[in-house]
């Protein structure tokens, strides 16, 4: 199990908004209903599951700002791949929350 | 108002758990009560206000990993800054989820 | 024609030191020969070339620290993705230094 | 010493193209003439120096692209700040060319 974190900036569009886009994104996300576990932030949107089935879908929605007419699209990919034990995007919030 | 998101990582320590250090950092954030607004996600720390007081808020949280004995952090900060209205972390998830 | 930057960072070390995961990545990337344009930077790799296959390549990147025995790897991927013009690693940085 | 990776994208504007703005970024660093040192890359600006003293090079620059018109920016802070030994953008590559 890892996490990523996605960021998906188009650019050349003319307005200062852009979730528009994130929302495309996200509905890319929701096609695999429960399946997928993902959290929206105000910076990006984090997913947990089988590294190579998460990239897939980082993938995909890297894809929906040009299916939304952008040319040119900037995304960050933060990957936290941890293989000595089991993590999840809730066990890494309270492992912190834990030591306050 | 600006936002940031900071991810502060420990090198040269020999867990691979860093929550230590991140709970570390929310102490640091913690000492300005109220007047800071900030949401822990599973990948860092989102803070949102005036950009050069959250940029001081970061550059303090750098600081602490070295405290607790680091020898090498790397962080990495993004910062979303936007002066044609106004924005918070809560407007920005509500903007995306209102599309959807 | 995309441009990835990769940063990969193994937790757990013992070391401050990591540029011996570095350079065990970069061999991945020798295995393909000329078919990669890649280039290294103080702060992390590079590399130009089509999406997917730049992509599949930061993924096989992503694993050379596990296979040298770290137990969690934070990896960072940058992607700049143009589709209205051909791009390349020595156009962005020519197109900036003809304007200054 | 720290090193930083600065990479800077206006919001809003109506091109793809974006070189403009970083070159004003570069030009900004360049007031400070020999006395900093930085790295143009393909995906950002790399400088080395002390960590305050660059890190309020990174907030003008940051401050370039709304004084050419722009009304949100975001912009990626990359900080590799090492206190057991002397580091360079050069040495570290260097480092890793060792290895390999």
């Amino acid at each position: 199990m890892a996490i990523i974190e996605i960021s998906i900036v188009p650019l050349g569009h003319g307005s200062t908004g852009i979730s528009h886009y994130v929302a495309g994104c996200l509905q890319e996300l929701d096609k695999y209903g429960k399946d997928v576990r993902y959290e929206l932030t105000p910076m990006g949107t984090i997913i947990e599951g089988d590294l190579d089935t998460i990239l897939a879908l980082a993938r995909r929605m890297h894809e929906v700002p040009f299916q939304k007419g952008a040319q040119r699209v900037l995304t960050t990919l933060r990957i936290d791949d941890r293989r000595d034990r089991d993590t999840s995007m809730e066990q890494k919030k309270r492992s912190v929350r834990d030591k306050l």
